[in-house]
């Protein structure tokens, strides 16, 4: 069997679940064909991951099957959107069967648990490089972006920040405690807050989900609507792992590192009180929108110096 | 200014060229945002190019920024879909100023001249690969594919064959001939046959780009339809530069080499007949598909035994 072979074989259950029959034709041919439904707009991102930039090397290949996909669904789940089914262009030193069935196996947990098919994608030998697309769909013209924030709107996030940040210094830890488990398990196994992200949408003025941390994320909301905003640090929500791991540097981390993919949003008031419970007990508030530029953050005087993890990975 | 922003500058022309209304939002947000018109499919393909591997080191980055779209797009031409936009993911070492003018140079002719926007993208550090995602749109159900020849089918290429893969020979040559220049031309300038794949949409039966070779692309049509071919060596369409720099051997380029980005498809004889002149003109009848598996090219006993030239690069 040659090594094209391996790989499909590999892959080939994650095109099989085509998802609400919008995709019509999936791997194999020059292009794979998706029917947008009436009223629905296409939404798409693509992002890359980097071995040794945005995961270290001899990272598990399941995790990284997981967390590839994951990260980059949550840029559906900040749209709003329904996701439909992803490209994979995946450059590879060569065809490892350990390797390959690790992250194969990673990947199609996330593909069942996103409910996103695989559509097609592209094999090439090089250095480890893998390169996701994903497709999903919004009701037309309500996609959430990150301009519509308006002063007096608050600023709301749905859930810890900072854990994924504070596992970067137990990865290599041999029996980890239970605290540092918890936060490996947010590093590895992010879950993209995409129910969360659809029922705000026509509700939310703004969002965007926390890959870089929430600071330098929430700066891109206010940039993109010309706003400012002030958080208040008391509100920021702290995993008990993550204090009994990081104590008074918590804070921090929950201010500047990245990965944890919970969404940051910005609503009007009375939006957050017309929300379903279900939906409004997900959401904690941790400040409001300014007209004036600047953020600013209240309650956090012991903050320190820790900066975010900047990844030398933006968006065009 | 950043790394980043000299990045964005050097590619923010290609996004502001939103084609038909179709790209409702282009890069800067979570997503891109698309509307497909009621009636139409969305198509889509990603390719990874690696240095070193799809093309040689220190390959000038203006004809890298063509190329790099331009075979992407010709996945487009092979389902008869019209383009709409697309995203890149590139890998750089460093920002190097002279590169990426270079590159954004090529890519930006090559985005005017296929009426494709740039709607997304990533930038990281890493080795020069570059990943493109192209998005067309077709008439719904109607789109090319590779399963659909028929026993008794024309088969048809639309223009010379092997002048790609010649021109491999003078890449590094310092003053070319007129003959070197013509196929060199070819291989640093594709040209994606998307006005003949949009005519063909309803009449071809199925169609594939040829990226790799013409025998070894049309044994895909042959493999997904579950049939096989006779090709006529004496009609294959040579250039008289490829004539002229390979002699006895020019066959075999064409019938093994890659990279010229003709299109190969079959069609039924009266649907072929029914087309307007000024397409049928640019079909050149090289065969006819039959019931019998395989592929067989008579008159090509002098052929020799050169082989395509394998990338490690196919779809999943």
């Amino acid at each position: 069997m040659g090594e094209f072979e391996l790989i499909r074989q590999y892959f080939q259950p994650m095109a099989d679940s085509a998802r609400q029959g919008q995709l019509i034709l999936g791997p194999g041919d020059d292009c794979a064909i998706q029917r947008v439904p009436p009223g629905r707009d296409l939404v798409f991102s693509v992002d890359t991951l980097v071995e040794g930039v945005h995961f270290p090397p001899n990272y598990p290949p399941e995790y990284l099957g997981w967390r590839s996909l994951a990260v980059a669904v949550s840029d559906l789940a900040a749209m709003g959107a329904d996701p439909v089914c992803f490209t994979l262009a995946l450059s590879l030193p060569r065809a490892e069967p350990e390797w390959l069935a690790g992250y194969s196996r990673g990947l199609a947990r996330a593909s069942a648990a996103f409910d996103i098919a695989l559509a097609g994608g592209d094999t090439t030998r090089g250095p480890l490089t893998i390169t996701l697309q994903v497709h999903g769909t919004v009701q037309e013209g309500l996609a959430l972006q990150r301009s519509g924030a308006r002063a007096g709107d608050l600023v709301c996030v749905t859930g810890p920040l900072g854990d994924a940040g504070a596992a970067l210094d137990f990865l290599e830890t041999a029996a980890p405690t239970d605290d540092q488990q918890a936060v490996l398990a947010r590093y590895h196994y992010p879950e993209p807050r995409l129910q969360l992200g659809a029922a705000l949408v026509g509700k939310a003025s703004a969002a965007i989900d926390i890959s870089d941390g929430l600071l330098s994320d929430l700066q891109h909301i206010l940039d993109a609507s010309g706003v400012g905003a002030e958080l208040d640090a008391d509100k920021i929500p702290l995993s008990p792992a993550l204090v009994a791991l990081k104590g008074n540097e918590a804070l921090s981390y929950a201010l500047s590192a990245g990965d944890d993919y919970q969404l940051c949003l910005t609503m009007a008031d009375d939006q957050l009180s017309a929300l379903d419970l279900h939906v409004r007990n997900q959401l904690i508030t941790i400040g409001r929108i300014h007209s004036e530029a600047g953020l600013r953050v209240k309650n956090a005087e012991n903050i320190g110096s820790r900066q975010g993890y900047d990844h030398f990975g933006r968006s065009v």
